[in-house]
């Protein structure tokens, strides 16, 4: 099954309705109450798949899980308002596994003021799955990833690749701090939260927003674990699991946000929203390939 | 591991927090955003703990979860605003599963205008996992599991028992439109739905109100399913999966509800809360017995 052809296929069956400003497919919907927009995300984690308990131990899982949510709040240019979680835990498991998790997801929150407002425990022969789902407020305008324009400059956060290899994945500082800065000091035109990787995420990003995009390689930032990997620019395209923000902007914006950072997060100017479709990537000898024809795609 | 006594530990582990008005531990959390007060409840269903996917097919299996937590925001007086779901799919699940799953949820939600606005999918190596989370408001203020009053009349709508034998967990209407014309109509004390059994969901009024009960055991209403169990009176009691209301009010607001029902829904009134703790049925020929004593309590 196809994730996103998945997500294609709901978004067909789902009426435009007032109540719902942001439907499916976006990093969290957007749910009117009244004046008040109340942005909501859910992610879920599995042993085996997301991290693997016997290495990592239920704190690592229960932050993890936590601290995505606190990546998609961040992604819409959000602030957190509370969680709920669910934990289905293998039968026998003790109620020192379930208050790890519990802890991981405190140690995630409590940073930014998120509590654990409620959630729901079952035991069941099966490995353990932890659901959270957020809620959040948009701090001006809820950041698309719909909205990236021609000519807009397309920047990221921090740096990328190896997470997974690294353990950076289960460690992560969400970038709220960095997007609240930067819907303050700029007009954002489109934002998402790298999980899936460089590649497929910015892929989102314009066939979301009907652009193209041209990616300077040279210019893409690499974490130490993406520079000792076999191809590290491959790595920082398609590893995944980042959590840092990919976010575009007029390119004026860009040269003053650049020229007067906000926050020390490094910021990178690695390309340029372009009309069509499609991201080419600029090699460092000057050449432009489009990326779908090198087979760099995220990998599960 | 004992679920109650976690959600007790995760209660001690909670600060009071004046953005969540209620936090965990009643049927929804209720997080302040602003003047609005936004009502949230997660639950999860798995195959082969709540269902039998090979038995019921992923239609039921959507609705059941969905409608569960319909039912949650029944308890709590209030009104649905939209959901989120999240599904781990057995891997090689085909396209066909997850629409199925999905055009449940709607089957439940559609009728309530409940729209699902986001979600998660993913596949692993284990069975069907589905969790839904719901957003809603109160319609007036939300009704509580923790505020039942000593010489509240405690009622019921429905009937109870047998359940899972019957196959009405899997296909029961979540009691919002009894719930809104009951939080329009009267003052209620106190509401919980009964979702782990009759025992079990008034204990939990009575351990969070500070009261005891008394059940009139004649008064209970029957399913045609308990009827047929070994002990009805048992099965009504302890099946569980009911997810009809149980709430408390004044004697004189249930005589008038009693006397001019505003739903066809039965009501029936089954008992008194009284000074103490504990709950006491009392049965057919008048003899009064300790409930606990008789070791009825929900079976998993």
């Amino acid at each position: 099954m196809e994730e996103f052809s998945f997500i294609d296929w709901i978004r067909r069956q789902t009426a435009r309705d007032p109540r719902v400003p942001v439907g499916p497919g976006d990093d969290c919907a957007v749910v009117a109450f009244g004046g008040r927009r109340v942005l909501v995300t859910t992610d879920q984690c599995g042993d085996g798949v997301h991290f693997v308990l016997a290495e990592c131990g239920p704190e690592a899982a229960g932050y993890k899980v936590m601290a995505r949510s606190l990546s998609d709040i961040a992604a819409m240019g959000g602030r957190p308002a509370g969680a709920v979680a669910t934990v289905a835990l293998p039968r026998g498991a003790d109620e020192g596994l379930a208050q790890g998790l519990y802890r991981g997801l405190r140690r995630a929150g409590d940073p930014f003021d998120c509590p654990v407002v409620g959630g729901d425990v079952m035991a069941w022969d099966a490995p353990l799955l932890l659901t959270v789902t957020m809620l959040g407020e948009p701090i001006r305008e809820p950041v698309l990833r719909s909205t990236a324009r021609v000519g807009d400059a397309i920047c990221v956060t921090g740096a990328l690749g190896g997470s997974l290899a690294s353990g950076r994945h289960l460690s992560f500082t969400p970038r709220l701090a960095e997007s609240a800065k930067l819907v303050e000091r700029c007009d954002l035109h489109a934002m998402i939260d790298l999980s899936d990787g460089l590649a497929s995420d910015l892929g989102h990003i314009c066939r979301e927003s009907g652009v193209g995009a041209r990616l300077i390689g040279a210019a893409i930032p690499l974490t130490a674990a993406a520079r000792a990997a076999a191809e590290p620019l491959r790595a920082a395209l398609t590893d995944g699991e980042d959590y840092e923000l990919l976010f575009t902007l007029a390119p004026d914006q860009a040269d003053r946000l650049l020229a007067e950072p906000p926050f020390a997060t490094p910021i990178a100017r690695i390309g340029t929203a372009v009309e069509g479709s499609g991201i080419t990537l600029v090699d460092p000898a000057g050449q432009a390939r489009p990326l779908g024809a090198l087979g760099w795609r995220h990998r599960t």
